[in-house]
């Protein structure tokens, strides 16, 4: 694991997606219309996600352990997609790119397990970090 | 989750009860004699309630992970009554309400399951907050 | 922990109830009309009871860990109570009531905590089994 | 959660696959040779992986907690992309398709946070079941 | 992680032993005597030691979860040492040797931390396996 | 748990060392050579120990919840002693010396399962601390 003992705290924010792809239009209608036999999809893959963000450095070895200070978790349907886009801020020496996929990749899960009754062929098509601010780049000292 | 990057932490304290309500008087005096089959009663449960403390925000989403610095739990006996008191400081930007009660909460769950061998009609009468210190009402900076 | 290396597996069933009481009409009717600004309240707190029921054994130490096999958590809103019905199942040597009573806690304690910055005077207004069946009185051989 | 008490224990396999796409030969190189500071990829990422499979239903909430009786997790190196295979058996009542996938997912996540310091452009590039076997199609009954 | 998908249940024992040794004959009898600040040492020991039993597959990557269908823990004082005993039985295809070390290293570690404050020389001396049945020496069929 | 509200963060540095004794010298060949069919020791083992030196409030009653900022595990095969030797490093109110202990259980433990399929005389042979800086003799005022 990184030494950071000597790091200064700065605003850092890390915004990761994932995308869910169905194959059946059927399924996404099934979200639209909230008609899921497990429930309302993106609020209860949201609870997931947003506790699996507050776990990472539990799963992954080198991961400090750092106040999440904000998180959410957004879920949009855009055709035979599912995007989830999740944001993390702490105000911490390193930055939180991992935790935002990792909440990414669980809330990603969540829908999976939510519709694979309904639909065989789903996958999960990607996880990426699409946006970092803070760290080296961007400065901004410790207030609190 | 709460955006709290722009608070100032300050000191949070948080004083939760739960109440155990036992059906038989032969239940208050097995714990007041330490008959109990299953062991110390009040001490076992206190080692479960401050686990779950420092639990909380892995299992309430929308809570921000934070350093609990000092957490102390009580238990006493009042007739049929088991009191539980649950104290919960902390230095930071939100308070210590929800990690309080989660720790009654526990502390009661664990006292149920030593006694409902002897007692098949404990119930879990009421879990609330009794007191709350610091946040907006009591400024403090943060000198640490 | 007691020893259940003797006992046969059956099917046992518990269900348990915990009561949200809230102080503001306004509180029950921003959940009942969906504007409650940290999500769907029943929805949200679901999820965060089901993954709490799976972690009873983790958190009360002389609980055995077993396979929950069916859970279930529904909330419904009377005048100024939200009342939480949890129900367990499992087909083992032991019974689940620790876990409905853990998950029902939990579940409320996510209610609280979404609800605690509408109302500053909710509290939980007991925790109770309900309902159990299997174990001794109620035999069913181990099929699976 | 999905009722599954009357369902019969059969051996259910899964196979999940998830694709690590790095952006430089030279964290190709890194990884081939030997050299990444933070230390043997493939074998620490492994580790993570197998402990993440275990804890799939303590993320994912509708998830029955099962035992996992066998799980093999393997990475090579194909170009520019990391290819991470999952297997998991069971004996139970319900299948392991999303235990593989999180295993592969947070086999992943570690591989790319190992090599962040060295690659700024790494994604993860898809992550889906490749095979699934026992179940309804392909019965076995409970020898154990 | 081994396939134990083709092996049968069989009831199997372990025992683990974990010595405190303690370097001030002060330590022993406040131990003794009931006297330690932070509370009953064995008791409170107690409950972290079983918790951690039933999380060992939780930390050591190769471990299959299992049913622990009993575990007890007994910590006695002999001159300077605490002798601490875990038994760990369960009904199962793999032995619950790693469990009940497990257990005895956290029951330990939870001593050492509640004596610090009194003794800063103590060491934990040993953890070792010390009696183990079942598996391929002592066959019994599963039953349950 | 210890009131550390009033205390001031300093930077807080523990090293603890365990050792497992392994009873066949075909055992230390096999780890020399990496020749174990359960994979790399070392690197396997140092990714369990690092995630559970972060577990370790988790498991301890009263240890503090704390910022890991820095953690190392070197394993070395002398004879037919594996010695860990896991540094930790924090700023903090208090000492990181039951994580290090608890990182090199860990450690050791998962080496233990590693290694008992070919050597059935293993023991861990004493986990203690063996070295602290910070706190009341070695004052640093918190920067971050």
């Amino acid at each position: 694991m990184m030494n950071i003992t000597h790091k200064i705290s700065t605003l850092r924010k890390a915004r990761a997606e994932a995308i869910v792809k169905l194959s059946l239009p059927e399924t996404a209608t099934a979200v639209k219309e909230g008609r899921v036999p497990k429930g309302n999809v993106f609020e209860f893959a949201r609870a997931a996600g947003l506790l699996a963000i507050k776990k990472t450095s539990d799963l992954i070895p080198d991961c400090h352990p750092l106040p999440v200070e904000y998180a959410a978790i957004r879920c949009r349907l855009e055709g035979l997609k599912i995007i989830i886009t999740v944001d993390v801020h702490t105000i911490y020496k390193t930055g939180v790119e991992v935790e935002a996929m990792h909440g990414a990749s669980v809330t990603a899960l969540t829908i999976y397990d939510m519709l694979k009754p309904l639909d065989k062929e789903i996958e999960i098509d990607g996880i990426r970090l699409i946006d970092k601010k803070g760290g080296k780049s961007d400065y901004m000292q410790y207030a609190g």
